[in-house]
């Protein structure tokens, strides 16, 4: 709070950076941390040091590594954004699948992989949170909302508007990450929205 | 291998057991643990005494407390039967997901939930396997069999009979495990073969 100090404990030579700008260099730290070394790894002293900043900048942003690990995802993942009408059911599903694989493919993206993959499911639960808020329930929403659409257009069957038809794109692509090989890729988005989210919803 | 030493080193007044009996009471007591403590506390002591045998009659068999799991998982879990022909795809849909609900309430089934939501991924590959050819590649190979008579029958789309349309209901299960809060009931089975399942592959 006092002078010229945000970046208190800075080695000699670091830039002088505060506020956003400091803040934007200790999220990309932490996410190349994370994404190299994993969450283990993962120590406030060692995003200082590649943040160029000191400990006490972190600890007085952050009470803890996991803390600031949900400050770097929440601050650069995509949002899952709502898809316009975009005249039918099939194009929209493919503007939300391929809006996922955007978000799943990014920095922030593959950071969560590198997380889910390492954290057992007690160190998984705050993700788990950031995940239903940021991720899975915004993603069931815009879902919800195609297939209410399609219902009143006419190319969706009535009651397909519901959580549980929604719910099998997230599902299917937590059983892509978790148990199947291949990369998450448009031809991955192609086959599920052709050979089951439209075939389940069509009219 | 001599005498009568099968269960060597058990304690003063300790049944004697050999072969399967104590195969089954060993691998009684590995479940047990495992379901009321979780796989970090779970030891081969632990399960000797529990077992009321020596920790060299555990070690004879197995080389790692991983590998006794993974033997009493295997040996005790219900297997995946294939589903006869009972005149339409809802039936048979339905018995499979009643046999998968009898499969995770099982015994068995408790304690690969435990294991699931405690190990990391890193220990968690050995029962990522198990899991592939006990319970996944068998379900997979049970809903193909459906589909494809299904569509034998006409009461299933053609080309609906396709590993990804197969993958629906394991992942709407392994999502429902790890993202929803509620039991995994009949309700639920019947939600998913009724808004799902028969959705998706109807003629």
């Amino acid at each position: 709070m006092s002078g010229g100090g945000a970046a208190g404990g800075a080695g000699a030579g670091a830039p002088r950076r505060r506020g956003a700008a400091l803040e934007a260099a200790i999220f990309d730290a932490t996410l190349d941390l994370l994404t190299s070394g994993g969450f283990a790894r993962l120590t406030m002293e060692g995003v200082a040091g590649a943040a160029q900043t000191g400990k006490a900048a972190l600890y007085r942003r952050w009470s803890s590594k996991a803390d600031l690990v949900v400050g770097a995802l929440g601050a650069t993942l995509p949002s899952v954004t709502d898809i316009p009408d975009l005249g039918s059911v099939r194009a929209e599903m493919l503007q939300l699948m391929a809006g996922f694989g955007e978000l799943m493919n990014s920095r922030a993206g593959t950071a969560i992989r590198v997380l889910m993959a390492e954290l057992d499911q007690e160190q998984a639960e705050a993700f788990r949170d950031f995940l239903l808020r940021q991720v899975i329930q915004p993603a069931n929403a815009a879902m919800l909302r195609i297939l209410g659409r399609g219902e009143r257009r006419g190319d969706v069957r009535r009651g397909a508007a519901v959580p549980i038809v929604a719910d099998v794109a997230p599902a299917m692509l937590l059983y892509h990450a978790k148990v199947c090989e291949g990369p998450l890729d448009m031809a991955f988005c192609l086959d599920l929205v052709d050979e089951v989210l439209v075939p389940m919803v069509r009219a």
